[in-house]
């Protein structure tokens, strides 16, 4: 693991830094933020389409909150990258766009094993590099970093103690934000949809929803969907339709404190 | 208006009283709790299948939070009563069972004119002898009272600004908690029905609601339908799932202290 930078923020640390991934084959760069008064507890934020390790450390205002409840934020990024990673020319394909999944199809299964990167090669270093516990991890992103979050927090029913999300792509297999990604990347768009899973019996962890009725893009979330298979499932969970939010780092940012406050709690 | 009974309750007073309404026919009692430092707004407690105007008074911790907050309580009755009142060998349907509708058909239509007696009768006799402010309402209510809550907050745009409700029959033309009862008083239970007037496009105060997930009548309440129609409406809403929470008034009183507050904000 190699140091890019690291700045004091909030009484702690700000820190970029890159390191290579057995899982996507690539270098990858992450951002971690450890207050001063760190608990050990770690609540991991994937971002979005286009997003890379940076949009959500320098716009989420995220770690004012974190310092004050003692909580440790990793920032990967959304993709593997690199002059020899398959890239698309639809932002919401390729580089950028890795949906959380390890692909097993055509030009992208070598690199795009996001999946696998988050749930395993980054907790690797990540719990070597820095005295964190292991046992007390939470898993929250924005759009969709949101898919992400959900759909590990289901297939790792014992990796994350509580899940939330902003503004996520939740019924990804009727969506052209995840149906034609996760056909390619996976040929399975169902397999990886929060909602699917979640009605078929999948564990979900304490959950917390928000989302703004004013989202430009609130038709390609599945927010009914899942909003029904929650309730179907007799799920723990909090699902605010926020008035005039919209889909933007704005909206992310006023409800950050609340998601710092959920997992911070169930963390303790 | 008679005044049946007045206690001391943290620091204000709780009443029980009685008067004459036009719309049932019938002499009706309610329970309104003004607090010392009343702000003059109002938050309507609507009572679930079998109770009069008391359960609630007395089971489900209002007082408290209501005082702190500044707020008065009105708990009417769920139905006329008396022995020329009709009523029925089932305890969700008749004397107990008014379900917030005025009945069109039958022998129940003489009597059972509860839409009208809340929305109408009972504000009168309340903004006549209580120096409180109409324009600030809220309703809010417990299984059958939720149903009540949200269908006459869907109903009367303009009257209240804040709804909420706890463990809410939501869609009741799809349970036998609503249909055989608003078929009988009305003949169309759709048209009392919250999820279907929402997604019909009836417009919604914000709105919060609370329903355990092991509630004992939780198929009979529709929450999934309804949780899907306030995505799908984009309404401004918050839905908790509460883990391990029954129907009894232990969960309503868990969670009285939030809709007091969320309520005391909307009406600030």
């Amino acid at each position: 693991m190699k140091t890019l930078s690291e700045n004091r923020c909030f009484g702690g640390t700000q820190g970029v830094y890159s390191h290579t991934s057995d899982a996507t084959g690539t270098q990858m760069t992450f951002g971690l933020f450890k207050p001063e008064h760190a608990t050990g507890a770690v609540l991991w934020y994937l971002s979005g389409l286009t997003c890379t390790h940076e949009n959500a450390m320098t716009k989420a205002g995220l770690q004012g909150w974190a310092a004050n409840a003692g909580l440790s934020l990793v920032f990967p990024d959304t993709s593997p990258r690199g002059e020899s990673v398959p890239d698309d020319d639809d932002y919401a394909m390729g580089q950028g766009a890795g949906f959380y999944v390890d692909a097993s199809q055509g030009e992208w299964a070598r690199h795009f094993q996001m999946e696998s990167y988050i749930t395993k090669d980054l907790p690797e270093v990540v719990f070597t590099a820095f005295d964190l516990d292991d046992t007390r991890q939470g898993i929250t992103g924005h759009s969709m970093g949101g898919h992400g979050a959900l759909t590990l927090a289901l297939k790792e029913p014992t990796r994350y103690r509580s899940v939330s999300a902003l503004a996520p792509i939740c019924n990804p297999s009727a969506s052209d934000w995840g149906t034609p990604q996760l056909t390619a990347y996976t040929g399975r768009p169902a397999s990886h949809d929060a909602t699917v899973l979640l009605t078929d019996g999948a564990h979900l962890p304490p959950a917390l929803i928000d989302t703004g009725t004013s989202d430009q893009f609130y038709d390609k979330l599945g927010t009914a969907a899942f909003a029904a298979a929650l309730a179907e499932t007799k799920s723990e969970a909090t699902l605010n339709l926020r008035r005039g939010y919209d889909h933007s780092y704005f909206f992310v940012s006023t409800f950050a404190p609340d998601h710092v406050a959920f997992h911070a709690e169930h963390l303790a």
